[in-house]
């Protein structure tokens, strides 16, 4: 296929290695950031544009992976009235996009320009408003892997929400670690085969049931202690009782 | 060297199973539950006891994995007076063991019986009442694998509490995300590259470098319409802000 990007971020950045490798062609990159249109360019061996009147009429989708409060105020003109058009955003509806051939296009990871991710263990969640495009973009999406999943954008709210919990507060959760150990010099690292088999372990256990640690076998004791250790951290503290409360009751 | 385990719980499963193959002899297996004392007994080809006043009065190091409760409630005249006495809990300080000979041997994991875990990786903490001891339990850790530290009962009380955050708290997100999942009928296994990906991303970037999300980027519209998803679930929403204040304020 020949597509347009639009955004040289961090998913357009691994997603525009992911379709090379399939062997898709990337007609443009368009950023308003010169650098980063050129950057992302150089690196696949595209070209780079800055200004909507430059964009390819020729493209067979265009992608759109930029914030999602841009999105809203995206100039949707820019692009070819009949051709499809489909943004990246796990948050967004699809109705944002006013074309007639709109879509949604969701690799659901957490992407960074430095860390080019197997985009082949990535689902991709997809939706447009007809039956004809939902077809294309699965064929499409099936190019690149085969975890591609139709999904509404109401549902697509929840999955991107069920997301933060695993990605965004995992990661805070590591970071409060951090922070307890560096008061006490240690390493970070001597947490890393304890991360590693805590998201190996729900590969096979499910998660509820997974639960180990002093709230779940409501070991106030330890719990009490730990708390008194946190006393002069309040944020620290606050979020162990809450956490551990929850844990305990075992009700979400 | 020979061994005698108190406890044949997770740990105590997991810990048998790799000093055998270091070349350990476990002379017996002690529990006061005796399916348990055989059952892993009979996994290693050891001898299962279930009186204390069995136990043998040979071994090079006892070993005690058992609850923390029972730690402190434990019958230590069983052993012989001038053995080394080590138990493996990250919470509870050297002291718990009146023996003149006592020591720690905490290896931070996460352990379940089922899943016998890669005891190469994983580092042992120890700590003993006299050098001489310190260096004994050194080299013994160091026939299982080379992540051997010192730390004594005070440091290792906050590097257990760390723990809790990297585990406890992370499945806790885990099982979360699962929740909201399952009332979308999207299964838990969509979110195992995400798992994975953020993991692996703490091994090369500072957990607090690699935060993204809403709450990092003070998206409000995100944040305020996935409080608004959650309003039928206060348990989530609770937490959902707690934590999103936490990020956003990047203060621990």
């Amino acid at each position: 296929m020949k597509v347009v990007l639009v955004g040289a971020g961090n998913l357009a950045t691994n997603l525009a290695v992911a379709l090379q490798q399939s062997g898709h062609t990337i007609l443009q990159v368009f950023s308003r950031t010169r650098q980063s249109a050129e950057l992302l360019a150089e690196r696949i061996g595209s070209s780079a544009v800055t200004a909507l009147n430059q964009l390819s009429q020729e493209a067979d989708i265009y992608i759109i992976s930029i914030t999602d409060a841009a999105l809203s105020s995206f100039d949707y003109t820019a692009f070819p009235t009949h051709s499809l058009v489909v943004h990246t955003a796990g948050s967004i509806p699809m109705d944002v996009i006013p074309m007639e051939r709109r879509g949604v296009f969701y690799p659901m990871q957490t992407f960074s320009r430095q860390r080019i991710v197997d985009f082949s263990q990535i689902p991709i969640f997809i939706e447009a408003a007809t039956e004809e495009d939902t077809q294309f973009l699965t064929d499409f999406a099936l190019t690149i892997n085969n975890k591609v999943y139709r999904l509404s954008s109401a549902d697509r709210l929840y999955l991107h929400l069920a997301a933060v919990y695993c990605s965004n507060f995992v990661n805070h959760c590591y970071a409060m670690s951090e922070e307890i150990l560096r008061q006490h010099n240690i390493p970070f690292s001597v947490m890393l085969p304890l991360v590693d088999e805590v998201a190996a372990k729900v590969h096979q256990v499910s998660p509820r049931e997974a639960q180990t640690g002093p709230a779940i076998r409501h070991d106030e004791n330890v719990i009490r202690h730990h708390l008194s250790l946190l006393e002069d951290q309040p944020r620290l503290q606050e979020i162990y009782e809450i956490l551990s409360k929850h844990i305990a009751n075992d009700k979400l």
